[in-house]
């Protein structure tokens, strides 16, 4: 069960939840008075209103109809914050939606502050923080990938794992105390520090692979970014010009809007690749310049997957060259135009290689596929949790710090109230990230700030 | 009672129908297999799911849960568009919003055209024609004053004052047979020629007095149109900046918006006025050029109302000239530089006159009052019915052409049955602006395509 903090919402606040200029718009209120609020404004008494039940009528400003609306009614504690609240579905039209706002305001409510619906969701035990971060996520998600790290998140994946190690983390401190408050009952067996020390590994290796998982969080989130190398000419520009005309975009407009146009990305089986900008090669006499390595070296560091393309075999010399930038990268070589006469077969090269021709578009659909390969998104309906909040990212570095001196201090025999403290501060640091704890203020406000208005 | 059309929906179709991009996305769907296909992709079954109640649940592609929604359902004939239908609510991602309507699709649904709903609305006798347009010019209102001809159009307003006039037409028919029926029956009495002229007059004086209100309609919906006129120096700028610096509009911004910027416009009590461009008024020493009243001769013929600005008082041969130019419009003559030391008082001058000082905001508010009275706005909470829509104000216009020929006949005697043609086009024409005819697939098609998709 989540820790209910004092959420001190007397306040009944109001807002715009959908973006302005539809032909609907609605208008979310909610807090304690919201029913009362509402009542005075719209042509019927709402105090004793049915829970999840809609009712229609007028907004109204003394005499003046404002607008024909539906209102939805819901009740504490079933609701989205788990206050009494309501959805007014107005007219769309900026003056209607501003002046029922107006009007809900000179009735006593006060305008939302960003995520503030959501914060209230949280501070009423509705969710837990990363949660509550994954319906910004869910909201902002452009993209299969970006959605399903987001539903996951907010079905309590995170939240799930976390629960677990904590729990183990419990155990654990259980097993230590045990250990101190029976340590001078010698014929009294206890889990030995061997013992300990494998279950506080085994903690270990799981924050760290939670951990580790926010740098695919944050590809998946941002884009994988891929840089395409290789020296002038070779038909890098066709390439991307080729992998661009071919967006496989699965996100079809909806009528009346185009989407963030995000230069020079595809999406491919729902993940966005990003393609970094690798201008500054150059021809060059020079053996290694030649291959545009160095140009594009910024470009290399900041890509996970990198495609070299050539239209002739690389010398070994090249390989070795290039091999010292692509540590802990994907290379793949591209050998291009093989539309060209001359054919040889490629010998030296290990590494895969995929034969194409940028220009008459041949064996694209085979690039694409190493590309997503390359990629190494883990199936994403797996139980395998991905983090993609760099606060969280940070409270599992530290928790992982925190469990390492634990470690230490088993294998170097420190007494256990000396581990505990390190154990207890381990716990909190994960607790951080569901707000399972009370959680300070000032993290609320920053984790809430960036949420629209509304939600 | 509205005639109902054959409505051919057998299609269930979907929408978004709010705008992209905020916290929350609504989601139309209408027509006979609502409830079925919704319960294709909803966790819970729908189908006996009772009017006006919410439903909280996932929509589902397979095992893949794309959204925790809320689904309102309403019942035929008591929905917006007379047809079962639901609402859903979903996060505002453009994925998810794409995503649900790609399912719903997939299950039966077709995108919806634009105003289809607000159509079939219309064609299951929900709202008669005027009314279907007035959701349109609702939805597109701006400010206080279209809001309410808006407003005022979708309660019936232009409705019943038609139905009105076409009882009364209607009458007259019947009181014209009646003489053809029995015009052998000598000793009969019937309404003489004079009575039916009279009441045919009277009529037409309604009509008339609609299709004049399509000025003032016009000019509301598209702001009122000002012209600033003056010789050089004599402090337009000044003005101009001043009004729009003080703009009184009463609509303050949703948050996370601004409404479309209209330029140079101010909004005096919930009306917009709209200042012409006046430039290439240039210092000359003609005595009429100086005033500058050739130059600005276009912007002149564009509005209704002019400020006339001067710092000295107008010649006689000057407040000649400008009157040739402001016949049919309001004239205001400002007096500006009072600030100045010489002031003497003006003589002359009949037109009303404002003395202000632009620079220094001296009598800026009488000013602001002076405009808005030129404008002759009718009270808007009147009974008067303003005509916005061109459409009607060219149905009008012929009617009042088809009784006009009536009101002729009868002057010089023609018989009944030559009158009735016209009497009977006349009430048709009427009939066009509610629809309560059937109306043409064209002219409805004309009607609707200017909606937005989701109305």
């Amino acid at each position: 069960m989540l820790k209910v903090q004092s959420s001190k919402s007397e306040d009944t606040i109001c807002a715009l939840a959908t973006a302005p200029g539809g032909a609907l718009g609605v208008i979310r209120v909610s807090g304690p008075q919201s029913l009362e609020i509402l009542s005075h404004v719209f042509t019927k008494n709402l105090a004793q209103a049915q829970p999840n039940t809609i009712h229609y009528g007028h907004i109204k400003d003394g005499p003046e109809i404002i607008d024909e609306v539906l209102v939805s009614i819901f009740r504490a504690p079933y609701s989205y914050t788990g206050e009494d609240s309501a959805e007014i579905s107005c007219h769309g039209s900026h003056y209607i939606l501003n002046k029922v706002l107006e009007l809900l305001i000179q009735n006593g409510c006060r305008m939302a502050n960003p995520g503030e619906y959501t914060q209230r969701a949280f501070l009423n035990g509705k969710m837990d923080l990363s949660q509550a971060e994954a319906v910004a996520d869910l909201i902002a998600s452009g993209n299969k990938a970006t959605h399903q790290l987001a539903m996951s998140q907010l079905r309590g994946g995170v939240s799930n794992k976390l629960a677990q190690l904590r729990e183990q983390l419990l155990h654990l401190t259980s097993l230590l105390e045990l250990e101190l408050d029976f340590s001078d009952h010698e014929d009294l067996e206890f889990a030995d520090r061997f013992e300990l020390k494998e279950l506080a590994n085994n903690i270990d290796k799981h924050i760290t692979r939670l951990a580790h998982s926010f740098e695919t969080g944050q590809a998946i989130k941002q884009g994988i970014p891929v840089a395409i190398i290789g020296k002038t000419n070779v038909g890098k520009s066709t390439l991307l010009n080729r992998l661009l005309h071919e967006d496989r975009a699965i996100v079809s407009d909806v009528h009346g809007t185009t989407r963030d146009t995000i230069e020079d990305s595809i999406d491919l089986q729902g993940v966005t690749f990003r393609f970094i900008d690798t201008a500054g090669i150059r021809q060059t006499t020079d053996e290694v310049e030649k291959i545009g390595i160095e140009r594009t070296y910024a470009a290399m560091e900041k890509a996970r997957i990198i495609l070299w393309m050539v239209d002739e075999e690389p010398s070994q010399k090249e390989l070795n060259k290039i091999s010292l930038y692509t540590e802990n990268k994907k290379l793949i070589i591209l050998r291009n135009k093989i539309d060209k006469k001359e054919n040889k077969a490629f010998t030296l090269v290990k590494i895969p290689l995929i034969a194409i021709s940028a220009k008459h578009g041949t064996n694209i659909d085979a690039l694409e596929s190493a590309i997503y390969e390359a990629a190494d998104i883990p199936t994403l309906t797996d139980t395998d949790i991905i983090v993609t909040n760099a606060r969280h990212y940070d409270a599992l570095t530290r928790a992982h710090d925190h469990i390492q001196r634990v470690i230490n201090g088993l294998q170097h025999q420190l007494s256990g109230d000396l581990l505990s403290e390190d154990l207890r501060q381990a716990i909190d640091t994960l607790s951080e990230i569901t707000g399972s704890q009370i959680t300070p203020n000032e993290v609320l406000g920053n984790i809430f700030k960036n949420f629209c208005v509304g939600k």
